[in-house]
């Protein structure tokens, strides 16, 4: 998917919610634990019941590996659903890969190629080589990790160089020399609140993907504020807020309501941006 | 594995190598497709053919993700094989995991509880809270992305903070008050030649896993020189030079034939340095 298709979905719903598909077996409703495939029942319920509230879907790779074989099969097929039941709906494999060219080849190849997922997010720590073998692929992006949304974000991402340049911002520019705002996005937390000022200094028209509101605690007013663009520029995660609204039979409709109310601060973010 | 136990198996077998099973389905000899997991068939004839040589073996995961579900199961068969047939043997899964805790979390239970292998590769760009969930399992080892034997790891890892502090240095620096040379390694090219210096006056005890020997083009002579303490202190990985060495039905000898040329090299360091 190309960055206007993004932001024609963006306007045609309303919505740069992408819901975070972090299913976890010790977390789902116990009836399903009946189901031949516990995960993807899940999976499939909540899609169903968020699909007209969001613009994006991001498995977290984690909760699928953590199930060994079984999780793998429930990933694949959770993709599959999404692109031939919402084929306007951007896939993230949230994955934080990153390794020796050769090695970042083999990831590009698995998720780019083999499963035609949208976008992987992607470790800077290894530098260029790392990241390049993912940007040779027609309307795939990179989403490199910037700013994150945790608290030890701040023990390397903060740290200054000697001309005042911070961690995450040498990042930014740098891997602007490997990529564009057509092939890559940053991973910036919605708790990192005014931070967004600095990051759009030198990426202003990229796309962000924006974990951390919800259960992390972020503002999507101060994300919303801060870090927009006239094209929306902001793909806001969240994950367990939605997907564990209830744990009752009534987990889907919960999810759908969580949605549906994240939608409307959205729209409304939209319509004050003039975007909508 | 405990760090006495790894010293141990390093003396008696004087080897400090490991071999990394960065296994392509494209790269295998012919003859084996025929197999039913070749993948699998190919990782148990060459562990077969070096197990005498070398202490470790270190499955790269994007080469096992890269077939999905196949290539999970070849992987867990793979860790399966040797825990069963050589349990002396130190297992690296080659991950370069790290997330926000909660994911992490499930990261360390995947590879630590349900696989139950000795080691995973971590990478410290999300910092402490991304790393920490790893550390608490008895026996078990993070080994911390430190400076990688990539071009790339010139980007972000040689940076110099305001008091001169590289980041490589400061990661080493840092991640120490969280973990200690009993339960942290890290990973420095063999590449990155005198660096091993300075590495070691931050981490003189901690064990360093050093790829980019072979085909990287690394120098053992000059690790040892550099990196070696009294405790050898280093796990020396060889991939490709070791099992792409021939790509005949021969290839499990030919392996094994380079495998015993390295650990040959090992034990004359070894003895230089009066070890064994």
């Amino acid at each position: 998917m190309n960055k206007q298709e993004l932001f024609e979905n963006i306007k045609r719903k309303q919505s740069f919610l992408c819901v975070g598909l972090d299913t976890d077996i010790k977390k789902i409703p116990g009836h399903l634990l009946k189901e031949e495939d516990p995960i993807f029942a899940f999976n499939k319920a909540i899609i169903d019941a968020t699909a007209p509230y969001c613009i994006a879907y991001k498995p977290n790779l984690a909760f699928y590996e953590s199930m060994g074989v079984k999780g793998w099969i429930a990933f694949e097929k959770t993709v599959e659903y999404i692109k031939k039941n919402y084929p306007d709906q951007f896939i993230i494999a949230d994955a934080k890969r990153g390794d020796i060219g050769n090695t970042s080849a083999m990831y590009a190849r698995t998720f780019f190629e083999e499963l035609d997922i949208d976008s992987l997010t992607v470790a800077p720590y290894m530098g260029e080589d790392s990241v390049t073998p993912f940007l040779s692929y027609e309307g795939k992006w990179v989403i490199l990790l910037a700013l994150t949304s945790n608290k030890g974000s701040h023990d390397f991402q903060l740290t200054e160089d000697k001309e005042g340049e911070r961690l995450f911002e040498k990042v930014l520019r740098k891997s602007q020399e490997w990529a564009n705002d057509q092939n890559m996005m940053y991973v910036v937390g919605a708790t990192q609140g005014r931070m967004f000022e600095d990051i759009r200094r030198i990426v202003p028209n990229h796309f962000l993907l924006v974990p951390g509101i919800g259960a992390q605690g972020g503002s999507l007013e101060e994300v919303c504020r801060y870090g927009m663009t006239p094209e929306c520029g902001l793909i806001v995660n969240s994950s367990r807020a939605i997907i564990y609204a209830d744990k009752s039979e009534n987990f889907a409709q919960a999810a759908k309501d969580e949605a549906g109310k994240v939608q409307k601060q959205m729209a409304e973010q939209l319509k004050a941006a003039r975007i909508v």
